[in-house]
């Protein structure tokens, strides 16, 4: 039978993940109120906003005022308000918003990591050993990019995502998300990759962020559970991940997650109706059709 | 780490259960031409049609047309041509039409079996007497419908699952696909339903039949492997089990899943590539918007 956790700490990446890859400029009182809903649903941890240079995306023009007006009234209130940042300079800009957590991501594949945040892995290395430097007391997490697929390298050999937990393991890192940015992997893959970062780095929190490109979201979820992983990210709706046709899935989406977790009696702290009323938020103003499935499909139990 | 096995059996069920979801009436031709693309691919398995009374489904008036043209010509050539039959006047047509094995449904929930063919679970039982009676050569698989949850009982007990297959297998049924007729199996009850069906009979062919509707089609898959089932039944494009809304899914996507198990190195018999063909006269001459990921997504490999 199968082995499940009781609960895993969910990882709302939405006002990030999601929001970045909306082209039109979404209202920034339209992404507050889709962020306060979800934390009235019982959301803890949440990326709310990404510091890029609004040049990159300029989605996220706004990202101080978003940040701010989160933490002032809720980061003292039980939400783990997070920021993703690429580099040095983002992590400056959200620790003077009152970030204390950021996810700072960096590609296994170095290829990947030019084309995304225009520098190598060592110069992704020596930015996070500034940021542990000039702000020691701000928490962050690793996304690991391309943890399973590359556009340029196909698929990701194990050895290069061992080699950069590794390092950044070195400078005091201790929550690695493994990241499937492309949404490539397999539950197999999932499982093998998992277990050879949990034997290699025993003293690491892991977590997955996990795409629903080829329909495997909920399928890699279930390996990664099954292989002991208890963090996850996930998006509202499914926004993001780059959905490049209609019908086409980006992230996974929060409430499929959500929902498949409650039905086997895994915790989340998320009141799964409560959430669907931010799904409905996401899909009445920024994006009709969602490439998630519950926000078309009643929740388990209630057939 | 996860046990999978090396090989399954792919059940196509896209000209049956797909193509009767549709309302508008699809030409005959285009019907053979995606069984006929399909079987180029490479499936031996496949549902080509469903015996019911074209007053219920006027989508299926030709189903005597359609299984005499596919058994002409390819059943003596390695496909195995398979039409679903909900009674003894179905089998019969079936059988006079040259088909050689049939998929009998009958529903776990009573409710449900009157609602889905207008007899109780005893007359339906009745009926596959009658088959078996009449018809000793023609191999019979009981589809057991609402074997994870029904839409008037909600979750089904899975004793209502293990006494219809005791009976049918008095019968001498060897082969039980069980249904989730309304998308609504999680991987854990999946996992132990099967584990428990495969207790209590030794020696049955077990099937899954799922559904996408709640985006956890592949990760029941996914429990079902792990728990040793060997027979799968999708459809091509995602098509039919009631999608009720733009974006909804209906049932798991053939494509979808071969896919995720050629990843993970379990043989299907099927060529992506050329079962992707299959797909696009689908999507082009059927319907536009699919609800599987494949349509969409390059595959595994590909990047």
């Amino acid at each position: 039978m199968i082995a499940l956790p009781k609960n895993i700490e969910f990882v709302e990446v939405g006002p990030r993940d999601g929001f970045q890859n909306i082209k039109e400029f979404i209202p920034t009182q339209t992404k507050l109120a889709v962020i306060e809903k979800m934390i009235a649903a019982g959301v803890r941890t949440m990326e709310v906003t990404s510091f890029v240079h609004p040049k990159a995306i300029p989605q996220m023009v706004d990202a101080a005022e978003v940040a701010k007006a989160i933490v002032a009234n809720y980061q003292d209130h039980g939400l783990k308000a997070m920021a993703l940042v690429p580099n040095l300079t983002g992590a400056k800009k959200a620790y003077e918003c009152g970030i204390k957590e950021v996810t700072y991501v960096i590609s296994a594949s170095e290829k990947h990591n030019m084309a995304n945040i225009n520098r190598t892995r060592e110069q992704s290395l020596a930015d996070l050993q500034g940021i542990t430097a000039e702000m020691p007391d701000l928490k962050i997490r690793i996304g690991v990019a391309t943890s399973f697929g590359c556009p340029f390298l196909g698929k990701v050999d194990y050895d290069l995502v061992l080699s950069l937990i590794e390092a950044v393991v070195g400078y005091g890192v201790d929550s690695i998300i493994l990241c499937d940015t492309i949404g490539i992997a397999n539950p197999k893959q999932v499982s093998e990759l998992v277990t050879a970062v949990k034997e290699k780095f025993k003293n690491i929190r892991l977590g997955l962020h996990l795409h629903d490109t080829r329909g495997m979201g909920l399928a890699n979820t279930l390996a990664g559970l099954e292989a002991g992983v208890t963090i996850f990210e996930t998006s509202v709706g499914g926004l993001g991940g780059c959905p490049f046709a209609p019908g086409a899935a980006g992230n996974t989406a929060s409430e499929d997650m959500i929902n498949m977790l409650h039905a086997m009696d895994i915790a989340t702290g998320v009141d799964l109706d409560q959430y669907l009323e931010a799904v409905k938020i996401v899909r009445e103003q920024i994006q009709p059709v969602l490439t998630g499935h519950m926000a078309y499909a009643c929740k388990y139990g209630n057939v």
